[in-house]
C-alpha cells in the first residue's frame, strides 16, 4: 500500500495527529474514531490494518492487537482539507471493546420525527 | 431538544471541543467531521440545526448560515468513552463548500479486492 509522500506531508501540516472515522464497508455503520499520527498512518499502510496513535497511554497501537477484532483497511479518504480522514473497513468481530458493534451506541437525543 | 446536564458535563470533561461526525440519515453518507464546544451543542440543541466551533475562526459557526445548506438534526449519539459525537441530519443541498455532496471525495487508497 503506497500513497504519497505529499499527501501525507499535507495530511499532517497543521497537526501530527489527526481524527479517523472508521466505517464498516458492509453494512455502512461508524464503527469508531480514532487518532492517527504520521507513523500510525504508515505502519496502516504497510500491514494493511489499522493502526492509531493512543493520546492517554502516548504510544501507537493496533486495532485488535489483544482482541483479536482487526480491521482490514479497503478505502481511505482525505475530507476537502486534508485534515481529516475516513476508513472504509472489514471489521472482525465487535468494534467497541465493550462488545457492541460499534462504539457509537449512546443515543443522547433523538427527533420525534425520524426518518420521515 | 434537552440532553441532561450530567451528559454535556461528561462530553467536555476531557477537552473542551469534540469531534462531531455529521452522516445523512437518508444514504449514510458521511458528509463532514467538524467540532463542537459546550457552546455550540447547546445551540444546536436549541435550534433544532447544526452549529459548530471554528478553531481558525475562534467563533461558533451555524452549517449554512452563508450556503443555506443547512443540517436539520434528527439524532445524537455520543460513543463509549463520551468524547466523539455522530449526528445524523436531513441536509440542504450539498454539505461541502467546494460544492461536492459530501467533504470526504479525495480517494488516497483504494484495495484492489474492495467490496469482494
Amino acid at each position: 500500500m503506497n500513497i504519497s509522500d505529499g499527501v501525507v506531508e499535507r495530511l499532517f501540516r497543521k497537526s501530527h495527529l489527526i481524527p479517523t472515522i472508521i466505517k464498516d464497508y458492509r453494512t455502512g455503520r461508524i464503527l469508531m474514531m480514532a487518532y492517527m499520527n504520521r507513523e500510525s498512518l504508515e505502519k496502516t499502510l504497510e500491514t494493511g490494518y489499522t493502526w492509531f496513535y493512543s493520546r492517554s497511554r502516548h504510544r501507537l497501537w493496533n486495532k485488535g492487537e489483544t482482541s483479536g477484532h482487526v480491521q482490514k483497511v479497503l478505502k481511505i479518504t482525505a475530507d476537502c482539507d486534508y485534515d481529516t480522514l475516513l476508513i472504509k473497513v472489514k471489521q472482525s468481530g465487535p468494534a467497541c471493546h465493550t462488545g457492541h458493534t460499534s462504539c457509537f451506541f449512546n443515543v443522547i437525543w433523538r427527533s420525534e420525527e425520524q426518518y420521515k
